[in-house]
């Protein structure tokens, strides 16, 4: 059973569960009532667990947040669809049997690709859409992963998150230095944390990243069916989904605005997590 | 002799003057004293009165805005030069001839030449860097004017202020109607209005831009030795100087962040005023 939990924040916030197109969903909510909630869909292999407690309590001064781990991910049941188009199905299906008729959405990377699926198959429920370090179907370079990726995700990390400051900042003392930060807020809560994803999830994200990525005639065409004002945002030096490609979705999308951030990776929402929430903030208010 | 002039705002600041150079250069100043001044470089053939209120009033209520004539435009004495490297020298001579140690300087379109040229030649003069609707050194078709420039220019207007509409604002019906309030706004001041420029003005102006829009091998080497903080912004259709030149700034210039919003043409700051003031203010308190 669902519950307003304004008290709650990003390390206290419960685990609660809902049940929709047989699967068990599981996610987090917390923020201010009334507002219109802002749901997070989340990058390759991650779980709620992998935002930026900077970015999510931030947001949340001024709005609901809705955490939650897609079908097959994590703590949630079933498993996870081989397309992008199923992920929105199932995205869609947990938001209704929560009994909201309209969010804000906002992707980051894969979650970017779930979040334009949400907003195509059901744009009435979507009022404002953030798409962040992600790009457009058959956008530039996504294929396939990036030579740098395959590198990033291949090797070897001694403590595991720290492959998390190579896919998300950049190699400048000033990025990795903020990457460290993040590491520390991102393990901070140790209570109920989810549980990390298995192998088969990457799995599944990869083929299903491998048809999202593939260039056809009219690759963009579908962006400029988006009616919602949407907020584009991204680093400039972005190695998993090149930085390019959020330009083409700004140039695409009929009404959306770009903000790029400097000496920024992938992450660039958890290098700059006030100016983002400023940013965001000032977007999903106007 | 210059006067702190909190209690001006943008319409009823009296024109001032001061020598530098060789030349009188007109200029007006206004707004929260104490703070840095932000000091704007105007568009090709534009005057003092060509900004827009709601964007210099909206940045004087935290900051000292300071607008002013460069050498041979309206009431400012001297002769237009013929290149973008001598019209930075005399911003910089205007600038300290106000006794002025560091300025937050803001270019728009030809004046983001000039404000690159400030920033190259004064570096320690320069905080922090605002570049609108502009480009770099040998950017994207910026040889010679855009056929879409050629056309708006060559026009002929029945009122003659309307050619703003066509340079600044899309054909949409949004932006067409904010081109109407931003006439308004722009044609509010009646008393003092700075002279509209001769025909001189416009002739150096073109020849100036030709020389700066030439590519040449490493035409964007120069742009990795900025080292001040630069927020570069523009309109996602920008055919005066095409949008994709910021987009090359922003990846140029080691400290920059870039903004692009929507359905906008080259005068995105007034289209979009209390916005732009939103994101300028954010980006200069930093």
């Amino acid at each position: 059973m669902d519950q307003p939990m304004n008290q709650h924040c990003h390390q206290s916030a419960p685990t609660q569960f809902v049940d929709a197109a047989g699967i068990r969903f599981a996610y987090r909510r917390f923020g201010r009532p009334g507002s219109v909630p802002l749901v997070f869909n989340q990058h390759f292999t991650g779980t709620m667990d992998h935002w930026d407690p900077a970015v999510t309590d931030g947001l949340a001064k001024d709005r609901q947040v809705i955490l939650f781990n897609n079908a097959g991910v994590s703590s949630s049941s079933g498993d996870v669809p081989i397309t992008f188009e199923e992920m929105g199905a199932n995205a869609i299906a947990f938001i209704r049997a929560l009994g909201l008729k309209q969010v804000d959405v906002l992707g980051f990377s894969i979650g970017g690709f779930v979040a334009q699926e949400i907003t195509l198959q059901a744009p009435e429920l979507v009022r404002r859409l953030v798409l962040v370090g992600t790009g457009p179907r058959g956008g530039q370079h996504m294929a396939t992963l990036t030579p740098e990726a395959q590198r990033i995700f291949g090797a070897t990390y001694k403590v595991p998150e720290e492959i998390w400051l190579k896919v998300h900042f950049t190699d400048s003392e000033a990025s990795q230095a903020a990457g460290r930060e993040f590491l520390k807020r991102f393990l901070r809560r140790t209570e109920n944390r989810d549980p990390e994803v298995n192998e088969k999830v990457a799995t599944a994200q990869i083929e299903a990243v491998g048809k999202w990525g593939v260039l056809r005639e009219g690759s963009y065409e579908y962006l400029k069916t988006i009616q919602q004002p949407t907020l584009v945002v991204n680093g400039d030096d972005d190695v998993i989904i090149y930085s390019i490609n959020s330009w083409v979705l700004q140039q695409n999308i009929p009404n959306a605005q770009l903000i790029i951030y400097p000496d920024a990776n992938h992450g660039s929402l958890y290098q700059y997590p006030e100016r983002f929430v400023r940013h965001v903030s000032m977007f999903l208010s106007e």
